[in-house]
């Protein structure tokens, strides 16, 4: 019969040294350029690999539409893993306005009903009406949005590729924050009076 | 009014160096360590961009399971990105046997029924029981599993860390090639007979 | 006396293995996500690796403003290596409207004049008036701009961390192809008056 | 003469922010995705990039067979630099069963006696038997062996494409943990009876 | 009206866990690998990202040159960033001697006056004279040099790929540390008498 | 019993999108910056991943010192892995003189007598004696040696992190091109008469 210690000897195992080849996040030290420090391997459970909470999400808002993501900093085993997922909802005429992922390439993979979606070059459009069992990409940092084309609910999954995707949504870029409508203007080719508008409409400040 | 032609010069733009931020596979040619080459990027059309193909798999095998996957060989779009997909659907009873990715982390996102999934290590199992809205991740190059555990069939995406993950299926390495029996008995410590019995199941020659 | 032959059997050296720690882009081959193929290291020579014609740009045109680029496709020697220069100048007036780089940070460097410049994030702006001697750093993949903010001409190099940056201009990108303005509308928020007149000037189909 | 403080004005070095390029493993603090934190440079000596230890391995053991290895987490120097190393000792008769490293491709060199080592994919074995001056490479997760088919002792120094590779021994991994004899059975087609005796031999509970 | 909480909630944004695709270095921490801990984005203002002070340098030192360069430990928006600058000022006669970069490509983009710049391989030499415009490549590793060739001062700024790229200046590695001169002479090749007079120099012990 | 078609079926295996998880290297066509291309799968056998070779050098030379490697132009199974090895053998009073690898770090480890090795950094040495089983690693770009200090014959294993990593010789650098005397004097400091005695030596021309 094996002894299990002669096992490990021959392997160098040493009960502190244990390579697991995982590295789940310890959320409450700091972030780095690459991902948080890694939890001791011995408290970590099959809980931290595990999130609970795609539902439906409440479309009842202005845009009639729900985006659920679970990231590293609600799901710490996708630490150093570059992946991370979300679940759309979209109601009966409802959009995900134009937006960015800075640092990751977005996968759409359609569930239920119809969504007009497409990412945004110069001079160029890719756009296509997507159903149940449909996948489109968009690439690393380009501009896309996603709409309700069709005549009741639509759902999706999102996977992105990086464990701490960020969103760029262009309104609140250019009208949630504090930069001049006159900047706006001379930067957008926008007309002021329209800049004001939105920077009403989406809490711009000055 | 501004000159279209004065703001290709501001950008120093031209029609053979156009930059699109993307890199469309020529699935004609060879890969390489970071993938395919690039299409030009005139020939580049939405449908490079959107894989269609999605539906319930056919589950009327020994499995009582279907993996339908879609990586960069069929879904050109993906091509340097680092993501791809796939969706999984098990019948009552049915399993993904154990396997690994060399190259890709894992993502299950459950759509449909009871699915208990697992991923092992030496000495430690992280398992659990998984239900629509679930997410669990499987660190990269780890072994797992996935095993219908509920009263009627069950269906979940998957999404990896790489355009091009490959599948290890175990039984397949150990048993459906020409690894002799005496060789895998004695770097597994199998049992001969077991061995012979499962080269025998999964096609394996000598 | 040291024999060179000596010297290079010691090192293993062939001619047609030799290594020169560095892959001069091919560009008549095609481009893949890490590069163009390496030009054979004997038809290399040191006008590879320069690039002349960093003179002051034009900026008799609409923006007062002339962005003159060096990139893998005109400046062989930086295939693979990760950097790339621009040279700016916007006279009395002009600004670079809002752009995103998506797979490249940007390093601005002031030469002459002032130059207000920044780059957005929801509900932040980070911006700063800059003059001769001031470096500022534009983050991967955010929205920026650079405005002449002074009584002159200004002038700036540029420096990304990409062999081959793209530049996505936002009006360009929503008003310059052929999404039709009620789709722009909706994912924007932006009057349809609006997006017609831009659409107009921009160029945009549809 | 040269005035040295002149020459560090010129290189604009500080005491505290010289840069020495390599960041030595603060082993004392917390691991993360691309390693640990750096030691201050004045605290590190060259013993932080010296391991000793590779002396012949003790095989007395029931795989006849020993292998020692030096990762980052006993050889500072290694931090961040891609590489590690172990020396592999097999008495006449041992093995090294099959495994597989999930973040490392390892490099065999050959020292001495006769080793019949290979890697195995679906369908396909890649196998020879190496002698002094041969070397194999055995590519990232793919599951491996190396077995001692000579008539003396056979010797082998191995590097590994990672400052820290795990090692996924197969027998550990499926008998050595909690995971149940039915679910092992399921998801591997081995029979329960098999299943069990090779628990009882690697520890396996439950 | 759009109420920002109602778009706050689509984004699941939370005030804790706000992703702002930048990582600003924390200078008081340790550094890693992948670079320095992110400081908490609400203590981060636009000067992180600003660094100020190329002037034009000192040259009334003994190599009639001076390098004024800016790295993430005092630019700290940097972090994560890959990218670095330099000012590069040589007055008549002056020059830059042979250096590398161990771990950044070096891009020279022409200010003023003449330079005679080049890196060097083993048989080969790439050398050119740059002005006014010019751009100049020297790929990671590789030992060059720069030299004021004109009959006035020049200047340059530099362009690195990397946050922190180290500077390792031949004379200094050779001559500035505790090497012995006869182990010098045994590996270089240089008489024990040219190397005692540039330890001399050079500020080098025993 | 398991119908193996259907198990195919199952994978989405296809004979033409076969993946292997390795892509060894078509070494007749071009080089990239990620490596070469494939080989179809179909026609990799177990001999590209095998390098027969490592014998006892010839030291017979003027350095009484031998390197073996192999590097991916003749071993194409370690493309794209990012690992390769060399043998090392010195006679007594033999040495490999001061040389950098550019792109890989290199880990000595010892076999058979004694070498003195080491790294130069400014103002640091980082130097030791060595013996059989000690492991030494020399980070990526940084100036290294190894010279015979024992009675005998001495010989080491080396292992590198590239699959292709090129060596500077730093005789060959300076001395064996066609930098002028002068131009060497000026940026190393070393004087004319030095340069021209090491020049005749190493072959340098003009």
């Amino acid at each position: 019969m094996i002894n299990i210690f002669l096992l490990l000897a021959l392997l160098s195992f040493t009960s502190d040294a244990a390579v697991n080849d995982f590295c789940v996040a310890e959320l409450k030290g700091p972030d780095s350029p690459s991902g948080y420090h890694c939890k001791p391997p011995k408290s970590v459970t099959v809980d931290d690999f595990v999130f609970s909470g795609f539902v439906a999400g409440n479309t009842t808002n202005i845009f009639h539409a729900e985006l659920t993501s679970t990231v590293v900093t609600d799901f710490p085993g996708l630490n150093g893993l570059g992946v991370s997922a979300a679940r759309l909802d979209i109601a009966k005429g409802g959009a995900v306005p134009m937006h960015t992922h800075p640092a990751a390439t977005e996968l759409l993979i359609m569930v239920e009903g119809q969504i007009t979606a497409g990412f945004v070059t110069p001079f160029e459009v890719y756009k296509k009406t997507l159903k149940a069992g449909d996948v489109m990409v968009f690439p690393q940092g380009l501009l896309h949005f996603q709409v309700n084309s069709g005549k009741g609910k639509a759902s999706a999954f999102l996977a992105f590729s990086s464990a701490n995707p960020g969103v760029q949504l262009l309104d609140l870029v250019l009208f949630g924050n504090s930069l001049s409508s006159e900047l706006i203007a001379q930067t957008t080719f926008l007309d002021v009076a329209q800049v004001k508008k939105l920077k009403a409409r989406f809490g711009g400040r000055g």
